[in-house]
C-alpha cells in the first residue's frame, strides 16, 4: 500500500471514526482503525463493537484531487497513536507506505513516522444490512430527534432496555420514546417511505449521542436501515452501525393522563431561568427538588429551600392559568431537560393534582411531549 | 447593611477574589467571601490562608453610579452559592441587604435569595504590609517574568522551597529564577528603584500562577511590596498577597557553564514542532526522552522510539553550527517548555557534551536563560 494524501481531508475522516473507537475495549485490534485503499478512495473503519463508523474520502471531489494512490491495499494502525500522528504533521501533504507486511510509513516534510500495523484481515467485518426498506429524513431533523428525547434516557443498567431510545414505527408516522420511569420524552414525526417491516426498536442512548456530535445542521438527507439487530444511518460519506438493544420495550401510553385538572400556558425560557436559580438552593440529596406553586392572578411561584443554607422564592406571571390552584415538587433537573428539549418557546403544563404525572408541550407544536412524575414534599 | 450594585460589576470582583478561595480548606470561615461595604464602595475579600485576593468597587467610576449604598456594614457569604447565585440572577440590579445580624437577603428582579451569613468579625485580618519600599513594573512585564520562569518550579514537596521562584534584587537588577533540580529558568530584568532591605524571597509557584490569571495583558503598573513573610501586588483595583517560602534557595549560579564545545542557531519553533512530533513516540517509562544528534551540514536530526510502537526521525537545518558535532538526549517535556518561555523567536543552544548541561537563550535577548540537564541514553 503506498498513497498520498491530502492532511485536512484525512484529519476530518480521523474525527469522525474515532468517536467509535474506545481505550476501555477488550477487544485489542479495536484500538485500531482500518485503513483500506483501493483504486476508488480511502476508507477509514473505527469500532467499540457496538457503535462501527466508517468514513470515505475519494481519490477526486469537485476536481480536486484528494488522494494520489500508488498501490492499493489494507492496514489496521493504532488509533489515539495515528490520529496524534497526522494532527502533529508538519506540511498538508501524507506519504503513507506498508513495506515488508505491517511496516507502515508515515511521510510529511521532513518528518518520518515508522509505526508497526496490524493486519487487516483480523479487524472484524461490518454487519450486513439489507438497503431494500430504507427511508430516509434531513440531518437537521433526526439531530432534533435526537436532542427532544435522548436526555431522558436511563442512566443506570437496572433495566438495560430503557438506556436505549424506543423507535416504534406506525403507518406513517415515527414514534421515538425515551424514558428513565420517573420521567418520559416523547417525538412524534410524520415521514413518507417508512418501512413496514419493522415495528419497534430499542436504539442505544450513547449511539445516538455519538451519531448526533457526528451530524452537521443539515439538510442534507440522512437514510436509515434498521434490522433486527442493527441500525445504520447514511450521511454524506459516513456510514454509522449500531447495535439494537434486545428486550421488550415497555408500553408507555398509559401513563400519559387523559384529564387535566390545572393548565398553565407559560413562557419556557423565564421557567428554565426560575428553575435554574432554585435549584442552586435545592436539597441535593433530595433529588434537587424543588417547588412550584400556582395560584389566582396568574401567578406562579417557584421556591426552594436548604436549611444550613438559606432559601429561593421567585414569582413569574404565566400567560394564562385555567383549573385548580396547585402546589407540587419535582425535579429541578428533570424540568430543565424537558424545557430545554421544547427549546425556549411558550409551553402548556397540564396537571392532575400534586401526585400524578404531569406533561409539558410546546403551544404550536403537538410534536414534543414530555412528562414528569412530580415528588412528594407537601 | 444595604445596598444595591451592578451585576457585572460584582461578578468581576467575584472572579477575581474566588481565585483565592479553595474548597479543600481546612478553615471554614475562608469558604467564604468577605463583604465590607463603606461609603467609598465594596472591598470583596477572599483567601486559602497562603493568598489573599482583595477587589474594591468604588461607588462611582468614570461618573457612572456603580454602587449605592442606603446603609454600610460586613458579612461573609459562602463564596461558591454566592458567585453561582449573582451569576445566574435575572436582571443587572443587585439589592444585597442585612437584617437582623446574619440573614442576607440578594433581591433581583421577582428573584429573592434569603442566605444566612457569618460573622465578619470572625474573617482573618489581612496582613500588616508597610509600604515604603515599594517598586513597579507594567501588568505585561510582570506576566512575562512569570511565564518565563514559573514552569520550572519543582512540583514535588520534597524540597519545598523548589516549589517558588527565587526574586533576587541586585542593585538596579531582578533575577527571577526557578529550578526543579533537572532543569532551571532564570530571568533577568533592569528596573528602578528597587528595594534595598530586601535582597532575595522565594515566592510560590502557585501564587505566581494566580497572580498571572488576575492580571491582564496592558502596560498599567502593578506595585510590588515585599516583606520578610509576605509579597504584596497592586494592580489597578485588585490586591494579591502571598506568603513567601521559608528556607534558603540554593546557589545555582554554578550550575551555568562558561565555556561551550557546540555553539547552534536553530529557529525555535521548527525546533518545538519537531520535538512535539518526536515526544509522540517518545518512551513514557523513560521520562519522555528525545534524541537529538548535530552534525556536518548544519543538520540537526530529532529523533525517538519505542520498541512497541515504532519510532520517527525528522531533520531540521539550523543556521549556524560552531563546534563538535554532537550526540544528546533529554526530555521532549523540559525542552518545550523551555522553547516556550523564549517564544518562537531564534534561539542560541550551547552544549558542553553529551552529559553537562546545555542552555537555551533567544538569539536577540540575553535576559532568559534556559537550562536543561542532558539524560544518558548514548
Amino acid at each position: 500500500m503506498k498513497f498520498d494524501i491530502m492532511r485536512d481531508r484525512l484529519l476530518d475522516g480521523l474525527n469522525n471514526v474515532m468517536k467509535a473507537v474506545s481505550s476501555k475495549t477488550t477487544i485489542p485490534i479495536l484500538t485500531g482503525i482500518k485503513i483500506d485503499v483501493t483504486n476508488e478512495g480511502m476508507t477509514l473503519t473505527g469500532s467499540d463493537a457496538d457503535i462501527t463508523i466508517q468514513t470515505f474520502i475519494p481519490v477526486e471531489e469537485n476536481g480536486d484531487q484528494l488522494i494520489n494512490i500508488s498501490e492499493t491495499g489494507s492496514i489496521v494502525l493504532q488509533a489515539r497513536m495515528f490520529n496524534e500522528i497526522v494532527r502533529k504533521l508538519p506540511t498538508n501533504d501524507v506519504e503513507i507506505e506498508v513495506s515488508n507486511g505491517l511496516q507502515t510509513h508515515i511521510r510529511s516534510g521532513k518528518s518520518e513516522f515508522h509505526l508497526i500495523g496490524s493486519d487487516a484481515s483480523e479487524y472484524p467485518l461490518l454487519p450486513e444490512v439489507s438497503t431494500d426498506q430504507q427511508f430516509a429524513m434531513p440531518a437537521d431533523l433526526l439531530k432534533a430527534i435526537i436532542r427532544e428525547t435522548v436526555f431522558a434516557v436511563a442512566t443506570s443498567e437496572s433495566r438495560p432496555v430503557l438506556t436505549g431510545v424506543n423507535w416504534q414505527i406506525n403507518d406513517n408516522e415515527l414514534i421515538c420514546i425515551a424514558t428513565d420511569s420517573h420521567r418520559l420524552a416523547r417525538r412524534k414525526t410524520s415521514l413518507e417511505q417508512l418501512p413496514t417491516d419493522v415495528k419497534s426498536v430499542v436504539i442505544p442512548g450513547k449511539s445516538l449521542n455519538e451519531l448526533n456530535k457526528i451530524l452537521d445542521e443539515s439538510t442534507n438527507p440522512v437514510e436509515i436501515v434498521i434490522t433486527s439487530q442493527q441500525v445504520l444511518f447514511k450521511a454524506d460519506n459516513v456510514l454509522f452501525f449500531s447495535r439494537l438493544l434486545e428486550g421488550n420495550y415497555p408500553e408507555t401510553s398509559r401513563l400519559i393522563p387523559e384529564e387535566y385538572k390545572t393548565n398553565i400556558t407559560i413562557n419556557g425560557k423565564s421557567l428554565l431561568q426560575a428553575i435554574d436559580r432554585a435549584s442552586l438552593l435545592a436539597r441535593e440529596d433530595r433529588n434537587n427538588v424543588v417547588r412550584f406553586e400556582a395560584f389566582d392572578g396568574n401567578i406562579v411561584e417557584i421556591s426552594s429551600n436548604s436549611p444550613e443554607i438559606g432559601k429561593v422564592e421567585e414569582q413569574i406571571q404565566v400567560e394564562t392559568l385555567e383549573g385548580e390552584n396547585l402546589k407540587i415538587s419535582f425535579s429541578a433537573k428533570y424540568m430543565m431537560e424537558a424545557l430545554k428539549a421544547i427549546d425556549g418557546q411558550d409551553v402548556v403544563i397540564q396537571f392532575t393534582g400534586a401526585m400524578r404525572p404531569f406533561i409539558l408541550r410546546s403551544v404550536h407544536d403537538d410534536a414534543i411531549l414530555q412528562l414528569i412524575l412530580p415528588v412528594r414534599t407537601y
